[in-house]
């Protein structure tokens, strides 16, 4: 292989569940594309790494500083998730129309993440005008340790605290969850 | 979805069986990491498109006019394939020492894909040193029928023409073939 192909392919292998062959088949596939479509390609890679970064506000990926959502949003309720993927998840289903707060991880103090490096300051100083927190951290041992630890913080705040219903099976992920187990989810969320 | 983003996904899914879940993901990961890793992708992605191109010879991808492997090749014996992805999957077996040559694409006359749209002139160029043209293309209808035109145009030349033994699945693709598989059919070759 040439060192140009294998500098391509292990560009390619940093892409998530990408491994060699998949990265080799990208890699073939950029040369036989047009000099313009590689160039588009490239200046879109560039393009969306310099104008997108975090909302100040809720986390999710913006070209602001503060989202359009943030500004348009019912501000009584706030829906709190790991990632900004789980916002995406949420905004298919196109039923709710509150506040979000991606969290940018879960605790998990085996590896050190403590409640300083995720978004759990910021959170709390989002919840002036807010009368619900709904967690949506995924149900599994990170999700619920930040979940149990939200609702310690919060509930003394006289604010009150929900968690998604099991509609999510168990072990599974809210960003792969269909329209409608989400939707039951959100529903059937008890007071924590 | 913010237009940097899209377009990033769109760009992404030019690529080999993305749909656009996959897209998405990878616009993401883009996104997530730092902007050296990004400048190095986009570079790589460059410099493969600007550096590589086909051997003038055997249509493999190098960097060079005409690749390192035609210059250092047993020329007695040819090996045609469809495409360069196919010379990799030989080279993994690193059994065979002579030549290779990629018809780039097969024979498909209903696609209008007749015989000067595939390297078949040049083959026949190369031929002045040759005995023996193994003729590897896939068992599939465009690969047996173009297996089949080789055979009837190289044979009156008094070359021997042989075809990779049926080792291969039918239906499978030389690509994907695994090294025990790909060398027990080139053992079993046969003269067409």
């Amino acid at each position: 292989m040439s060192d140009a192909l294998a500098r391509l392919t292990a560009a390619f292998r940093k892409l998530p569940s990408v491994g060699l062959k998949t990265a080799t088949r990208y890699a073939y596939k950029i040369i036989e594309m047009s000099t313009p479509e590689v160039v588009e390609f490239t200046s879109a890679m560039l393009d969306a790494k310099n104008t997108i970064h975090f909302c100040k506000e809720c986390g999710d990926y913006t070209e602001l500083e503060i989202c359009e959502r943030c500004v348009k949003a019912d501000k009584s309720t706030i829906c709190v998730v790991r990632d900004p993927r789980d916002i995406s998840a949420f905004e298919k289903m196109g039923t709710y129309d509150g506040l979000y707060h991606a969290l940018h991880g879960t605790l998990d103090f085996q590896k050190g993440i403590t409640p300083e490096h995720i978004r759990i300051k910021e959170l709390i100083q989002r919840l002036k005008s807010v009368n619900e927190v709904i967690i949506a951290t995924n149900p599994d041992i990170g999700g619920e340790l930040t979940a149990a630890y939200l609702a310690q913080l919060i509930k003394p705040l006289g604010i009150k605290v929900t968690r998604l219903a099991h509609g999510i099976p168990m072990g599974g992920e809210v960003e792969y969850a269909d329209e409608i187990t989400l939707s039951r989810a959100l529903n059937d969320r008890k007071e924590m």
